[in-house]
């Protein structure tokens, strides 16, 4: 079993009976969701909050029932992967570019768990390029604050054309190598006009299950 | 003249041949603009930036030449309205619903211009509604974290339907009377994910001209 599937198949544990469950996006999930769908299948009784389009189309092939994000009082659980954890669980994502929607889920959960590989554990964040998801109009204004910076700002593509997130907004993916502070680094995007989110996702994850050559590890945030 | 026209007159004094130009939106906007046009057909060379649809609409009613705001490098003046100001040039804006790219602008440009007529003047902000513009999904959420921290909110509608933005996004309007820390408000704000912008404009406008029963007055920021 590879690291993916095996934190997957861990974090389906956590779910209980009569959940509203927040479903992350990308290919840890994938995983999760398959568990999910087997579980459903055997009579598990939970909704789902999808965090993607494609989250949303894999979800109803597996006949999970979803709801309307907007018809809830708060999710009970939320499981997601990451780009990049550190070891207070404070994390990178938005590397398939769903991070405005899985953020907006985390922040309505009660309690998060992150699946990752093995390869996303990192000592401090930034080796993963950090995504920012930004308003078109104006974003190039924006590319040259982070140019100025020394980001090394790249609008991000989907082959010849700008990539365009679920919600209709583009994402500049920025390189702030070994972050000495990422709250301050969080704050000052959250003060760019024209920032709509950014991919630092701090004090969110309750729970990381890192998928291992000798089986899923379990690292709760301190 | 009423104060709003007076103001307008007043403001496209401060524009000069060969500026790239951010026009704002509004009822005080629209005198502004109509004296723009009769400077244009008057032989004046300027391009300008519209924040709106509205104002795009009206600008080239005028013959006033439009560029891409993703087209330039920066805005040399930007010439809007506001719901109130108070002594030291922070304003509340969005009562029309553009606050969006009314910021982008602002925020990329070197000089900005507010004009008002009296009765937006104000000692502390928070008479008017703060609008605040938010990302359609889990916005139910959002408007009851403003609901237990008192700010009354209202989803702006527009008719029987909610008020969507030019961006595609809603308006929640809240209560904050007598703020007595705008910039507090604004980084909580900023902070919250789900918030696309909302319309606390501090440290943007560098002169404001009001509309007075004796004639326009300019105020400088301190």
């Amino acid at each position: 079993m590879n690291e993916k599937q095996m934190a997957g198949e861990k974090a389906a544990e956590f779910i209980e009976d009569g959940m509203i469950l927040g479903l992350g996006t990308g290919s840890t999930v994938y995983y999760m969701l398959q568990e999910l769908g087997k579980r459903v299948q055997g009579g598990l009784n939970i909704h789902g909050v999808s965090t993607s389009k494609a989250t949303t189309n894999l979800a109803k092939s597996l006949n999970i029932p979803l709801c309307s994000i907007n018809d809830i009082d708060g999710i009970d659980l939320t499981i997601d992967g990451a780009d990049e954890v550190d070891g207070e669980l404070n994390g990178i994502k938005g590397g398939g570019g769903a991070l405005l929607y899985e953020k907006v889920v985390a922040s309505m959960s009660s309690k998060v768990i992150w699946i990752v590989d093995s390869a996303k554990r990192v000592d401090s964040l930034g080796r993963f390029p950090l995504p920012v998801e930004v308003l078109p109009f104006g974003s190039r204004y924006l590319f040259r604050i982070f140019e100025k910076e020394g980001l090394q700002p790249a609008f991000r593509k989907k082959g010849e054309a700008l990539f365009i997130t679920d919600s209709g907004h583009t994402i500049i993916d920025l390189k702030v190598p070994r972050m000495e502070d990422p709250q301050k680094t969080a704050s000052w995007l959250d003060g760019l006009t024209g920032v709509i989110e950014h991919g630092l996702f701090l004090n969110m994850a309750d729970l990381l299950i890192v998928g291992e050559p000798e089986g899923p590890t379990v690292v709760h945030r301190k």
